[in-house]
């Protein structure tokens, strides 16, 4: 069992460890043909991670580099990189800042340019600039009107993409006639690419018509600079981009497969995009622990049973927790005494919930002890108050902030 | 995708068809040696079915056959058998008097004797004799007094059994010398026989002092007679019974494994004892199935994920419905747009929750079925109304009452 703790360890950091933005981008720029001279733009909360990685990749072949982060996400300089630090959620002049650095960048170059464009979760606000006669303000007092109409997220970021002039494609098309490599680390189920950071450099399938419609059902009024924008269409094809997922749920698993077969178990994953509520896919986990335990199904033991995805929570008690920890912690009860049996989740970013922890890790021994102390997980449960019996009975996994964001990792270890 | 359809009808048939009670008790037969002449005893929901097939397949070698089930169950008479209809799930006069048949039927056998005891759920109701000094009323007033102290079940099952002179193994213990071959259809999940029909001839791990500390712990007092009838012991060991599970979800699932595999899916089987939240579950078995359909994990398609066990319902609306066909509805909304993707659940006794229908099946085209026909599955979910939906969009699966109770089956299909 101790063995199984810690080749869980292991796995838990290879597999974050593979997804980091740094070892990303540095898988991406292994697959791409970059030339001498690189214009690069990196957005979003692992902007500069990402921009490091890429200076040490390149050198000197970085011509300019900017990075636009969320204020305190700029370790240091680097070389050649001007910094901008803006608002997150809201954005903010900063935002429009780093936005108008980006676009005179990008300026004037020709066909055979490159532009590298790093783009991580964040980017929506981080990176901002309203089309003449828009205000960061009428973009904000819209999405909260439509917000307070019961508009969802696609009518609004329809609305949004209209307003903008980097948003729904229309960075990607500044760029031309450059190529611009975007390289994203999707912090999506899925990846929708036109969602993550709201699109800079993917075509935009949503058009102007659409957008009046919906300021039409919701009865919005708007001014006539923001009308006239909206009719501005969005780019509805880009051939200069080049499109690159690198750090996702899917990379996530694989490393957690890999690392596990590596260390004797054998992998099966079942799915990277797991999205119920967290107790509920805990019990599930845990109902296949006992077949493997019981009869070797899906996967005879030693095993690695593999999710990605991202949990919800829904919040009844006043406790501290985060959709991890209820994973694993619902699950304890239902694996309770069986032999050689670990379930784990935790949060590629090392912060699961408002807590300090990643996440949370169980044996079939767990709820024994938990007896012993005379705690219940029920109650804790009940309460959404999954850390504090996790933190009590050593089930807390603490990796500290990871500094990337590709959603949640689950295993069920179950060894002979 | 019409093939797919009727394959899952397939699959459903032959697999509930494993388990009715008649081929449950054939297979069983099939695999015990028993003496030329048998002592019939058939206790549960299920028995009339039992006793039946027991009948038809040892003739003349019953010496003497009892069938004690619920009023309504017993469809006609059988050569030989003596017929007790009693009440369920309230214990009345007739399930003493069954009780009480069941006891003089097998007193006075000698060791070459045998007894086929058929057990099936309902079984702890409708077969019961209170020990000497303990009347029935009792054994209600002191379950309902534990009830409503906040007992559990396993607590009050305790008390049941040290007042019952059936439970708790001691039918089997009235059955020596004689041999006991119990067969067991089970529908509790795990199999747990003293939890099945209060296990009449499985052998007690609970104590006197144990029912003693129970009272003590609520402060239930109980009269004279109760306190020297719990002071006498259950049997701790009985070496004349053997017992063989026939009908339960494993083969349930084994059998749907099986005719998967005869239509060209692979099959894999993920757990017999799933138990967390319905619509959950069916989220959790989408996020398998669009892991197939993206990257032939677990299994490539073609391929059929099994799952057997029984979910629950936590009522919010004032629908209609079952908890397979909340499995089902939830998992429709997470499949919109799969190609050649079916899952369905289906409880094996044919009546999920207060309707007629067994269960629910989708498509990857029903969520666009309803979205054109202007129906929200999230309002029908939020109502726990997946019984109109499913109606409606030809989604229920119906195949009548079953005479089988082995848990659900759930199977995600999805062909090439």
């Amino acid at each position: 069992m101790k063995d199984m703790l810690a080749h869980a360890d292991i796995i838990i950091n290879e597999s974050i460890g593979a997804v980091l933005p740094d070892a990303a981008v540095r898988r991406a720029l292994d697959g791409l043909r970059l030339p001498e001279s690189v214009t690069v733009i990196s957005i979003g909360k692992a902007a500069w991670r990402m921009a490091r990685a890429a200076a040490e990749a390149l050198g000197p072949r970085v011509r300019a580099g900017l990075v636009v982060t969320k204020y305190g996400h700029a370790e240091s300089s680097i070389a050649n990189f001007d910094i901008v630090e803006a608002g997150h959620p809201i954005p903010d002049g900063n935002s429009e800042l780093g936005a108008g650095k980006a676009l005179a960048l990008v300026r004037g170059l020709n066909a055979g340019d490159a532009v590298l464009f790093l783009v991580s979760g964040g980017g929506s606000a981080l990176f901002e600039q309203p089309l003449p006669g828009v205000t960061l303000a009428d973009i904000q007092s819209v999405t909260s009107r439509l917000l307070a109409s019961g508009a969802d997220i696609a009518q609004i970021n329809t609305i949004r993409k209209h307003l903008s002039s980097v948003k729904g494609g229309r960075f990607g098309k500044a760029c031309s006639p450059a190529r611009v490599y975007a390289v994203i680390l999707s912090d999506v189920l899925g990846d929708p690419l036109d969602a993550i950071a709201s699109g800079p450099a993917v075509p935009d399938s949503s058009t102007s018509e659409h957008a009046l419609d919906i300021l039409n059902l919701y009865g919005i009024t708007i001014s006539d600079g923001m009308r006239e924008a909206i009719l501005s269409e969005t780019p509805k094809t880009l051939d200069n981009v080049h499109t690159l997922v690198t750090g996702n749920v899917e990379q996530l698993c694989a490393a957690a497969c890999h690392c596990a077969e590596r260390l004797g178990y054998k992998p099966l994953v079942l799915t990277s995009s797991l999205d119920c509520e967290a107790r509920e896919a805990g019990k599930f986990a845990a109902a296949i622990a006992r077949e493997i335990r019981t009869s070797g199904r899906p996967v005879a033991p030693p095993c690695a049973v593999i999710l990605g995805g991202e949990t919800i929570v829904r919040v009844r008690g006043n406790g501290m927790g985060g959709r991890n920890q209820e994973f694993a912690l619902a699950a304890a009860e239902r694996i309770d005494g069986l032999e050689n049996t670990v379930i784990f989740s935790v949060g590629s970013d090392g912060t699961d919930g408002p807590t300090n922890a990643a996440g949370g890790i169980v044996t079939g021994g767990f709820a024994a002890r938990c007896r012993e102390a005379g705690l219940s997980i029920d109650a804790y449960l009940a309460d959404n108050d999954a850390y504090h019996i996790l933190e009590k009975m050593n089930g807390l996994v603490v990796t500290g902030p990871t500094g990337t964001n590709v959603n949640d990792l689950a295993v069920i270890l179950v060894n002979q």
